[in-house]
């Protein structure tokens, strides 16, 4: 029977482990509560739904023991606790998202909040014992920018030099994509892995992916790689991770837990969820260097639009776009847009204000929205017509996502326009691959 | 051995089916030689890479034979002129595209051009006797606009209106998905199968996809369905094509020839290539309907904006949409865009600039990147926002492509915003789906 009882008298009976209700104002909350320690302002909860709440302790009105922890989960705790280590050897740092967050009692939905030290305490402690946690931002990443992006590549650059042996960031997942791209350009000649994860909520789904991310995102960190990456749920089990390269990946998926997929690129490994080993897929892993000189080159020009391109898109749009200092258009198929060579009526081209803009002095990136696949302009008359107006488009097989973050990049140290197309068409942080594997689609 | 001889000769001596070397001002071709009608001023020729192409006769210097074709192959092609017959039951409207085109002489790439009929003589006999082709355009699909789709559906409800069972609508890959979804608004009450199909040139692969999508997509066309679909190869075996619901399916590939893929959805049905039988999967698939009144409606308001979300996205991209009768965001995630409510000084958040989009009268509609899964505003505090600002979101699985075609369709009859809202969160033609299938992703 569970009992009910006052919020002090409760705070001193509940234990780590035991599931308990609680009530505030917001609703009522029933799960298994986490450790924390004492003078945290926040009670944690591990939900039915296997999801992490904070909840402020001060809003608490009642808290009801359901059902006690067992008395072996009670003594795995206490050896957890002894065998803890403050400094660590990986660099945890901490930007929000779903992997870190609380309930908003306005709304009654989540938003990120609990410390680098907080997410850290719901892991097994042979995971947890080497990890020193930063928090840098508390942000959904719908809300990171550029300028966030070069925070964190100082941060992580900062880390490496002070002796990290391996760099984790755990990130909101709706931009995590464009920030493991952004990381792959500003973190050069890395010697290191820089592991990029999150958790995908999904309500509809029985256990949280948080924690079976972090621990997968740790040992990644400690493994023989060097470069940025994103190590997320490999599919719908629990127990593998995949890891991504950081330019060539993308949230595929509004909710699965395994909505990161590799584009036109092999995972470059998989971590094994049981034993945490790490077994490299992709022959273009590079193993540490540990002679290698990280350069951190963070400078970006952040006056650069992606445009989509879609029938019944206006010839204005495209004039608009005059203000900018870079344009990437998605465009369609191997990278085509409406051109209307054949002078059809109802045709509506784009290519005359394209042309401006190119004639301008902007450079103009051409990328595809089938998102798979590579840019190819010299298939199709359309396509080596806006080739020869100057349109920037062997970039063979890079999203129109890392096409966006790399013009940024380009443009940040260079203005020539000749040199600006020779960055693009060049694979610098593994963007643009020979040839795309046939494997995952 | 090759004999090489003069036009005039060669074209008395060379015969369908033939292996020819083919000499004009842009190169030599090698191929087989395909039959046309006499008075055709091309010569068609299919390439080792499986590729059809269209010569103009006058443009050609020499012809030598490689190989004869084998009296089977002669037999074979004589049965099936016997067999020919001018009236068809399914009615064949040709856009263009790939699965129609010739090597343009300037640039040595190829653009649309061959006829309806054309591209039927490429066929078996038994598929093509039923056909009746119509040239509607010919133009590669990145240059169809709304008013195209407008055409093609006054096109396809004339067909059926004159007795036709089914519609085959041969179309450029690019925007197929574009036009399938427009034609699913436009084309209500289908009495039959509407089914688009196209080719993807994949010069890096032995055989071409037109002849197969084709003849499935005919096939497709005389079965037991109603309602408009997308017809091309399952997977990269040429074993069989499946058939796409016109609202729910995306080119997820630039080569590849299984580039279409469900999205939110299963294939409505597959069509084996061998026995040319129809076998539904998804549970939605509707049955002809011998007694419905077709709705034909191609009202549209075109002044309709699709926008793509990124970190970095300038307030003023979204404050210059005022001029838009509506707009699709692209959003990330769940269908989030930066609103920043935490008040970090280096977020970019454009809440303000959505708001007044909507508080102007403009209907603004939430999709999300991600393509696969479903949009859901409640989750996060962001999200929650976002739907007190006014912001459309309930589009629960729609693509962002549907989406806008679908924003353009309902704007042509409805300017309330009520009302815009309430038919843009309803499934009309099945864009919506009440639980996404697990299976395709």
């Amino acid at each position: 029977m569970a009992r009910k009882e006052g919020k002090k008298e409760a705070s001193a009976e509940a234990e780590p482990g035991d599931k308990v209700q609680v009530e505030c104002a917001s609703g009522k909350y029933c799960g298994i509560l986490l450790p924390r320690k004492q003078e945290s302002p926040f009670l944690a909860l591990k939900l039915g739904s296997g999801y992490n709440i904070g909840i402020r302790k001060e809003a608490i009105t009642a808290i009801s023991i359901l059902e006690k922890a067992s008395a072996q989960f009670r003594k795995e705790l206490k050896e957890e606790k002894k065998s803890s280590s403050p400094a660590g050897k990986v660099s945890l740092l901490a930007c929000g998202g779903t992997i870190a967050n609380r309930v908003d009692y306005r709304t009654g939905a989540v938003h990120p909040a609990v410390s680098a030290e907080e997410l850290l305490e719901s892991l097994p402690m042979q995971t947890r014992g080497t990890v020193q946690p930063r928090m840098l931002f508390s942000l959904p990443s719908e809300d990171m920018s550029p300028a966030h992006w070069a925070e964190l590549a100082k941060a992580a650059a900062e880390s490496i030099k002070g002796g990290a042996e391996g760099v984790v960031i755990t990130h909101g997942t709706d931009t995590m994509h464009y920030t493991s791209a952004a990381l792959s350009f500003m973190l050069q000649n890395l010697p290191c892995p820089v592991v990029l994860t999150g958790s995908q909520r999904s309500s509809d789904r029985g256990s949280s992916d948080a924690e079976l991310n972090l621990s997968c995102a740790i040992a990644a960190a400690k493994s023989d790689l060097s470069g940025v990456f994103i190590c997320m749920h490999e599919n719908l089990s629990d127990e593998s991770c995949a890891l991504l390269f950081g330019p060539k990946a993308r949230k595929m998926h509004t909710t699965r837990r395994d909505a990161f997929r590799p584009i036109n690129s092999l995972p470059a490994a998989r971590v094994d969820a049981a034993s945490l080993s790490v077994e490299k897929i992709s022959p273009n892993c590079q193993p540490r260097k540990k002679e290698s000189k990280l350069a951190l080159d963070t400078r970006m020009n952040t006056n650069v639009a992606l445009q989509y391109i879609y029938p019944g898109l206006k010839p204005s749009a495209i004039a608009s776009l005059a203000g900018y200092d870079g344009v990437v258009l998605a465009g369609m198929g191997l990278g085509h847009l409406p051109v209307n060579l054949s002078g059809d009526k109802l045709a509506m081209p784009i290519l005359k204000e394209v042309a401006q803009l190119v004639n301008s002095g902007i450079p103009v990136v051409l990328a595809s929205q089938c998102i798979y696949g590579r840019v190819d302009m010299d298939v199709y008359t359309n396509g080596r017509v806006l080739k020869e107006a100057g349109i920037i488009g062997n970039l063979c097989d890079m999203t129109p996502e890392t096409a966006y973050v790399k013009l940024m990049w380009v443009l940040g140290r260079e203005k020539r326009m000749g040199e600006v197309k020779k960055l693009m068409e060049t694979s610098i942080a593994g963007e643009i691959s020979e040839r795309s594997p046939i494997a995952p689609y």
